[in-house]
């Protein structure tokens, strides 16, 4: 499953070149990652109340083009790598036909209390299989 | 007393006017809260571990002229106001002898973990009479 | 004329005390500034690209109740006055029936080559006139 | 040359968590440049005033251990690697002597004006050569 979320450049993301600054670009991400799980009908922040974390781990983003204020972007997401404990996103970021952003983030699995790693299987193993049957290949 | 805090505008700051973003004064004055508190010898996360929390009722900016990237900007805040219940600060922020912002914020003090209303004299009374005793006038 | 946007609260917008840092709200009030001049016809990128800037002279935000990670807000914008030289709008920010924060900006209307004051009315006496009939009251 | 920057972590920079978010990182490594490039005795944004901007096309981050608010961090910065079109940094942030994250960023180096690839060599050859002298290797 890809997911598809909406963004409008917003005046605050611009920086003094005119153009979005790139520190907001792993925000869109995540706001793609809670549209992702929204769409598998679970909330993020459900998740995060029974006691589970995702943590990034590592985060990379090649910039292609830029973005501009008030412009209409698409984020795409996609789980690309599921384990017992972590898991892998990739994004892309459009205007159009244009891409102008691809990314990738990995998260840590842990407990929300301890930070220690947890088991997601164990956690939650309904949602470890609708994470893992929902698996893509980047393109 | 009056603290001062030194800011040197990050480019992320920024935004296409090429000026510093109005949102960020706020994050400033939020900055120079805790350089005041600290400079009473407390440090403002030991007293949230405590249990205490000041979560902002009122907020309002002055903005008089643009900050821009790298400026070094002295950010002052002062308490001009203490209840049991609240705080009131108040914010410069100048270039050199040039004013460029004034602000000031009004903070409820509540528990952290229920977020009602606690009395900052029961909860700590010398640190009541030490905010207290450093309360300032706007010049 | 009353705008209204829709925001769905970012994770990155939240903070150590788990809800809405205060310094995201202008940056929403923005995001309505945005819709509201859209819903007059109006792109505000295009106003900028001819010349026209509307910096912040005054901010002040009411917090009245907490929001939360992926909460769906309404952020409501109007304009409640107009003069040739400044511009003033009134939010307020509610999730659902229950009403989270209210704010003011004022604006200066300058020239974007030297941050001048400039004429809105001689700018463009169309503008002028579509922004003064849509002036509302505060409720 | 490798530079060291203190930061000193903002509440707005925490999430709900309680940890710094992820997006701030790259701000830091921004300041860490800032100041790089001002140990070489050259301000960044007079740089950019002569026509000169270094947009990312590629970050990267490594996230070890989190930082908290409060803390009290080291970013080191190095140039990796110069070309007459690209720079390359890597980063480290610590507290103390734990290492909390590394990244890396690479820029283009492009005209400001048409957003387009320059010659850093042609533009400024002494600044080439110092910023080429200055090269190091990660650890």
């Amino acid at each position: 499953m890809i997911s598809h979320s909406k963004i409008v450049v917003r005046y605050a993301e611009t920086d003094k070149m005119a153009i979005v600054h790139h520190s907001n670009y792993p925000i869109w991400f995540e706001v793609a990652r809670t549209d992702y799980i929204k769409n598998l009908g679970v909330h993020y922040r459900e998740l995060e109340n029974r006691g589970f974390m995702l943590p990034l781990v590592d985060l990379s983003c090649h910039y292609i083009s830029p973005a501009y204020y008030e412009d209409e972007l698409d984020v795409s997401a996609r789980v690309i790598n599921i384990t017992y404990a972590s898991m892998e996103y990739y994004y892309t970021v459009s205007r159009g036909s244009q891409l102008l952003c691809t990314g990738k983030t990995k998260h840590g699995i842990v407990d929300s209390k301890t930070f220690r790693p947890m088991n997601i299987k164990k956690f939650d193993s309904k949602l470890f299989e609708l994470l893992k049957s929902n698996v893509e290949k980047i393109d």
